[in-house]
């Protein structure tokens, strides 16, 4: 906000008093400035993801539903950031805790500004905490999409973003037990991937599949999704973003480890992406777009637990082996008869459990003394310690989250129901929900060429 | 640039002119570079809002006017950008004005390279101003949607960052006459979007309303826009870039007010999505996918003005109540039979009045003092004035646009004509104004459909 | 990532070790940190830009192809990152080169932090540089659209990433002969993206013009991209990003030359787009919307080798010159019967050779002091010399991508193939590649219509 002066170049510094420090700031300051600059920009990056979130949920799912789709990720994360305001992040980082969950801090007032010696704007930290939240929201609706109500969304941001997100978030980042054990999950693998995933499990598995996914004879039927344009954007968008959310976590610009973050994060995306292209292309015949894309962001969510603890050449390996994982995952789901529209339960479940465990293997010294915790990887001389540390991690935050999400949608199904009718799911949630198409001169062509 | 020496880690100093300082610089510098770097960061995100209103306003229209109403963002952002430079810029900050305009700075060179004192690189908040300038014209394009001749874009956007917004942001932030009254607006809920509404509203005026939308009778027609996906992902990068647009307004990373209006703003956002999908529930019975995302936007416009000055509780409050008042006021607008397709005259236009009307009743003393400008609000104690300051800013600015952009698009009528015919409007703006469809395949079948 | 102990506010410092330096940081190393984090953010606007080309190429093609030509873009970026870890950037900037080409960091290790006095995160340079170098890979790709193999796309990254660009970038930005020889390239109109444009022009050379294209009588079809939303969204996205590419190249913040790149960016990109739209005007009797687009990027693809080096009136005249030479060229290809879906050889290859050239003329001679490189402008009383300079860098780089290129893609053609069978160039190659539309329910209506 510019006041009450006439700017004349060279004498900028005079108009704004946030500005105006009475003397050059010192270098704490400045190390504090910069740092929750560099945090600020993260939590930018990380909220765009919704934006990918947004395209790829869409994308991947029909026409009919396309205006829910997309419409509800912008209310479920207006709705999240009051709830984690209100109470979650009270309950992930409250001063007044113990090792199960954070106290204090509710209906959140950061303060105004920091102190030169903070490192870090507190105000700045919640809203990226607050992103990552709501990230792992948007995971979870990938199982309920085309045929949850609108209402069980409502209830289930609330208690996800309020409680069961903040909970584990407690648990490996705010003091909790998984964190005195030395769990590595830099940036949320578990935390955020494989909880997300999680919840999405309870939901498709209470929902029970789309009208249409499987056959009587327990074959599936593939439901494609309407619009690659958008799938492939989704994948770029959350592929930018996701430097926020790794690099980002170092919550410092430090002496360059957020460098180092970036680096790792870029070579295990492209490693995943190939990796899945290929082993589509050798399965199948031809290389399919939708496992390719899968296969770029497997690599990303596997890389974010390890992607501070391991070498170059091993973030290349994580990636591999996620692209090849989250292909043959899908398949495997698809067996069980579980209908996984969005691929959560691979992308983020399987690669999620993949990218923790890799730090049990690959974790190198100088990277866990760097970070400074936990211990090295199986690889590295560190022994099956740090190992058992992420397998019980990911089977104890994992089995918390399903299990609890279970508990609260069947609650939901029983009083609201949680399922819309089967004629509103056939014309679609546009409608039923909502009261008109989210492409409304598309549909109501398509339905001409149905009645013709 | 790189040039004339290997790259070895370790000396890439050696490499960079730019970055190559004969000594470690001062304090004073490396503040104005971090200040500089904010801004410029907040001015590439304001930038971004751009691709937020291709997507809002193509989505929000029809498929026959999807290319038009798209394109000509590039086209008016470009020349915006140029007659800012000759012009606007001086007009709004130029060093030899008055109370009403500055003048000064007319094609703008702001030198190479900053003075370690001057706290902001002059370069960038240039920039960072255009960004400002031409969102408000992409707001007032609203009102233009869908029947409008190419021309008189291209005309009005010459005036209107030449001169009408430049005179508004003098008045409140250039030094001006508001400025001298203590008016509060910190990121533009006046300056930008109540100035871009009543550009809006008085372009719809004269325009009258688009062919089928209001029913001899008095009724209306819902004209749906085509494209929800467009729209909900348009919300979410203007969410996005909101963080550089209020946040970013700040001008310095400073000692942290960035982060706290970065907290505000997300609060206040949210809980415009929240109310506006809970109010359009209640009253329509549905879900409305359109109101809630027109809520999301209503409380990021309402919080702009005060966003510095208000705290959390107070920037949720401003959002709820920016939610449930954009809701009734398109209503309004459309009860009064004018016809506002894109809803600039609620989101920006009413939300805009409340945002800035808000500073008038919870501006706190401590924040008032943090920022330097007017007093507290009403329920802190500072009595009826700055609220009475805040109204006067509305009705002034407000009428003052208004009236201006009456009186400029009146010529056009006269002069250019202003409105496409019955026949061009009909067939689409794509095929009158550039000669070939936006969705060339679409189209194409849509129209076999009607041959059909 | 947190850990071990509880937040409070003000109490951040303590608890991530990446942040917590034993002392507050030298001067040095606040520099190095500003300047790494202003590359970093640099290189994920650069890498936005991938979310431009997605958009910009499906939108610029056919429905049929949309899956295709947008999920490519994601593989292809993915594997060109763990071509250009494993060797492009070792012949890029390997330290034990010489004037040709560069050796050594093959399999880059950037190390985990930097030194104080490093300037810059090496991490965060390559991060960088890959995003250049995929950059100028996806602009190649123009040349490819709508009829070449998948397989050939996987081939020629390898190729491109692993081995053309580098040499190009080692000569003007690594130490090469070029950059001896004071060749002024700032951010790459040459090195990316006239580099890309040659690689394009060989690839559809050798490719044919898409079957229908051209006619017998030698006349022009028009093939309409099929989304123009996508396209204007696309301009904007890699405006945005273009930010990050030029006045990223300062590599610093520094004393602020970042800061005046900027400003001349956007300069030259409002004049690129106002020219194009007035001379498509005056030629066609219409405002053409894909011209206008084209000459927005065409004004970006000028300034980027002179956004360091000339005044901002000569900024608004490169992009003014660039919009209407970018109307001309593509009429000139098209009477050359050459097929160019994209624009890449006007948009990227005219306009960035115009932009090449124009330092020879504008470069004024402070800003050749302030940058470093090359001698002063003709215009500026540098006579003949740097033009020539810039003459010689745009035929010889033009001319080595051309023909490696060229040749190359001919022994694909001749071993695996480059082109889709004229049946699967009919159907489409989003199922003759990948076995499924990427609009999977417009195209089915789409073929019920063409059954009807």
């Amino acid at each position: 906000m510019v006041k009450k002066v006439l700017i004349t170049v060279g004498a900028l510094l005079t108009l704004f008093p946030a500005m105006a420090f009475a003397e050059a700031p010192s270098n704490a300051m400045l190390n504090t400035g910069l740092n929750s600059l560099w945090v600020m920009i993260a939590a930018v990056l990380v909220i765009l993801m919704q934006g990918g979130f947004i395209l790829l949920e869409s994308g991947s799912t029909r026409m009919k539903n396309a205006g829910h789709v997309a419409g509800k990720t912008i209310f479920t994360f207006g709705l999240g950031s009051l709830i984690y305001w209100a109470i979650g992040y009270g309950f992930a980082f409250g001063g007044s805790g113990n090792l199960f969950i954070g106290l204090g801090d509710f209906f959140y007032n950061p303060g105004i500004v920091y102190g030169e010696n903070d490192g870090l704007s507190p105000a700045i930290f919640f809203v990226f905490q607050l992103a990552f939240a709501t990230i792992s929201l948007s995971i979870a609706w990938g199982g309920f999409a085309e045929r949850a109500k609108l209402s069980s969304y409502l209830i289930f941001t609330l208690i996800y973003v309020g409680l069961i997100y903040p909970i584990v978030a407690h648990w490996i980042w705010g003091g909790g037990w998984l964190a005195e054990d030395g769990a590595q999950d830099f940036a949320g693998s578990t935390v955020v991937h494989l909880s997300g995933a999680m919840a999405a499990l309870a939901a498709t598995i209470l929902l029970k599949p789309r009208i249409g996914k499987f056959n009587k004879d327990g074959s599936a039927n593939q439901i494609l999704g309407h619009n690659q344009v958008f799938t492939a954007l989704s994948v770029l968008l959350l592929w930018v973003g996701w430097f926020g959310f790794n690099a980002g976590s170092t919550i410092a610009v430090g002496d360059g480890l957020f460098g180092f973050v970036a680096f790792n994060t870029q070579l295990g995306a492209g490693a995943g992406a190939v990796a899945a292209m290929l082993i589509s292309w050798i399965v199948l015949g031809k290389s399919d777009i939708t496992a390719m894309l899968n296969g770029a962001l497997a690599g990303l969510v596997a890389i974010t637990a390890s992607c501070a603890f391991v070498n170059p050449w091993a973030a290349v390996v994580i990636g591999l082996v996620a692209g090849v994982l989250v292909f043959f995952s899908q398949r495997f789901f698809e067996k069980k008869k579980i209908d996984d529209p969005i691929f959560a339960l691979s992308v983020h479940g399987a690669a999620g459990v993949w990218g923790t465990l890799a730090n049990g293997l690959f974790a190198t010294p100088e990277l866990v003394e760097t970070v400074g915790v936990g211990r090295p990887g199986l690889f590295y001389g560190g022994g099956w310690g740090q190992l058992w540390v992420q397998f019980e991690s990911v089977v104890v935050c994992g089995a918390f989250v399903f299990i609890v999400s279970f508990i609260v949608l069947s609650i939901v199904k029983m009083v609201t129901g949680f399922r819309v009718s089967e004629e509103q799911e056939i014309i679609g949630l546009d409608l039923s929900e909502h009261g008109a198409y989210g492409y409304p001169e598309q549909m109501k062509k398509g339905q001409q060429d149905l009645n013709a």
